[in-house]
């Protein structure tokens, strides 16, 4: 296989984007990356997608070829790649393997969500069709309600406590403030977070990431053409993809995600680093106790002292191992066929010193991590600053 | 890149199975399919699935979890693509591809749809967000409403007949008598076509492929180790993608579609082998007048004269080029995200030899072709016997 680099990153805004359409804030992200690469289009030889439910959000399927449409792109072939929240993670794993394996130079991942153009009761019912229909959206389970059962399992087992999951919301929140892209970039406080609306116990309403429109865009090249269009490529030296079952009540474990620890020991050992090797880390923090439960399934402290670490800061973007110096999921928004895709592009910009006030110092390597569902999927992908 | 070759297929009933649930449905066609290969389902290492539509089917996104889960093969990576019709022919190509890059050795491509749980209506308005929402679906346009005008050109155009479109599904009904899988088993008349009732001028009902519940699967391999699994392994040597404009308006003809014509040419030249040398092939032939217009545009004879080829026989089993001798989308029947996979299944079947009373004779070399939509996305394999 080829060594693969990424050469440009482009995001739109996210947030609620009411006068934006779907194709418009697609095209947006990819103008940008592509303006980042100092690329032409017509350089573009295939696109991959991630995208949860345009299907249920827009009532349009069949997205690919919208988005070759739109931007001018036909007939380059595109391909939608899908696994619920972990669609963008998906994206960029194929684009990856289509580079490495030499049938495509120039390639584009990219992850889009609109998800404001229904009423907010549609788009949790539109979600929950990322949880099995026959076994837990039919007796009334919602994310929230999934994430609860892992977060009180989490509680029992471990001692983990509300404050600790409320100091996950805080840290995202401020270093969201410096992100310009961010959904939400004000601080809010431990008190905020405990004395938010409960959403399904123990998960307040600022335990949970929001609702979010907004679009996310990179280009890959073979790592040897790399510098003819960035000073700075950011090479991918390991990816892992596991799946799991996608029942919760079908696991050995409530507070582990089994899909990211297959998918992250693979990159792992792909990039024959560990854990200890990383200078920040992008994981999946939809919920709260997600980000807590991720940082120990990722390696980054022991099982059951993931809450101990945002209490103690270690997780901050000054800390021993910054994770979600975008704000993650939670302040910078989560538009889920987007977010796997945002991640990498956040990655690609602190590892490209170019962060401003959520820089972390001296990165040079990030890890990105993108769940699907309630862990049915697992995406994890390593990006090393390769001068 | 490596070369890949086809190891194990497998696929279930094509119809309205009612009784038969979607995950049930791809286990089944899994199951075969490893049995075919002889192969433990453990040294699946990857799993590639093209699915429309679940979200609007039976409301079920993140279906690569659920599948994964159900066969029993978690926790091996699982990924849905879709670009609506041609979903099924975007898992082969993703398949190939890893299989290709050394990534992965033994992978799955498989396709499903389960159409039939909703009403004939609520079918055809899923079916029709793989148009252009914006321009065509709010316009009140459906697919038979797009496909009639471009048949209407047509005939204009080139003097193509309704008897000759007819022709196509007269073929395409008597091939399926002989396909165990296919939804409809019995010989219909030229006209039986023309006297079906009228669904949008000139297609009527026997012009126009159903709704069908079905899957299919195969299973790739890297072709040095192929002869492990198989006496008689199917390289796949030569693939193309393509997209067009989502919407029919936006295109310079109405009589040709670009996807198809760029993605045929790519095929060709990988394989270093042209129209004139397939023995067979099976064609998105969602309405009479796509096999015509995709006879034409794979090369098998001149623009305008695939009405021609239809009358006279041409495309017979027994003709100058067999097309859908498995009966075609019209005949075996359309899941969707599952015919891509299913061409796939009976070119190995007739390569092999293996296809009884619709084999066509000394069968080496074999195209398949799958379009999305009204042609927005095309997918085309070619696959040869590798003695």
């Amino acid at each position: 296989m080829r060594e693969v680099a990424i050469v440009g990153i482009g995001q739109t805004k996210f947030g609620e984007l009411w006068d934006t359409s779907f194709r418009e804030l697609m095209v947006e992200a990819g103008v940008r990356a592509l303006e980042d690469a100092e690329l032409d289009g017509r350089e573009i030889e295939a696109m991959y997608i991630g995208n949860m439910s345009a299907g249920q959000f827009i009532q349009q399927e069949h997205i690919a070829s919208l988005i070759a449409d739109h931007a001018g792109l036909t007939p380059a072939p595109c391909t939608r790649v899908e696994a619920a929240c972990a669609s963008g993670g998906l994206a960029l794993r194929q684009a990856f393997i289509s580079v490495a394996s030499g049938i495509h130079d120039m390639v584009i991942a990219a992850g889009i969500e609109k998800m404001t153009d229904v009423l907010a009761t549609q788009a949790t019912d539109a979600l929950a069709t990322a949880a099995d229909q026959e076994w837990e959206v039919y007796v009334g389970t919602t994310f929230p309600g999934l994430y609860a059962l892992m977060a009180r399992r989490h509680m029992y087992k471990y001692g983990t406590t509300e404050e600790q999951m409320a100091q996950v919301a805080v840290k995202n929140h401020r270093n969201a403030q410096f992100n310009p892209c961010a959904q939400y970039r004000k601080e809010i406080s431990v008190e905020n977070v405990l004395n938010s609306q409960m959403v399904t116990d123990p998960l307040k309403v600022l335990d949970c990431s929001p609702v979010t429109d907004g679009a996310a865009c990179t280009v890959l090249a073979p790592a040897e053409k790399a510098k003819e269009y960035t000073d700075t490529p950011i090479k991918i030296t390991g990816l892992g993809q596991a799946s799991d079952t996608l029942s919760l009540h079908d696991r050995q474990s409530l507070t582990e995600l089994r899909s990211t620890l297959v998918a992250s020991s693979t990159a792992y050992k792909m990039a024959g680093i560990g854990p200890e090797d990383m200078d920040l880390a992008e994981v999946h923090d939809s919920f709260t106790i997600a980000e807590i439960m991720a940082v120990e399934d990722l390696g980054f402290c022991k099982k059951g002292e993931g809450g101990k670490m945002a209490e103690e800061g270690e997780t901050d973007v000054n800390g021993r191992i910054p994770v979600n110096p975008s704000g993650g999921l939670k302040g910078k928004g989560h538009p889920v066929g987007a977010t796997g895709v945002a991640q990498a592009v956040e990655a690609v910009t602190q590892l490209r010193g170019e962060s401003g006030k959520r820089q972390v110092e001296g990165a040079e390597r990030g890890l990105i991590h993108n769940v699907g569902g309630s862990g049915g999927t697992c995406v994890v992908h390593i990006l090393e600053r390769g001068d």
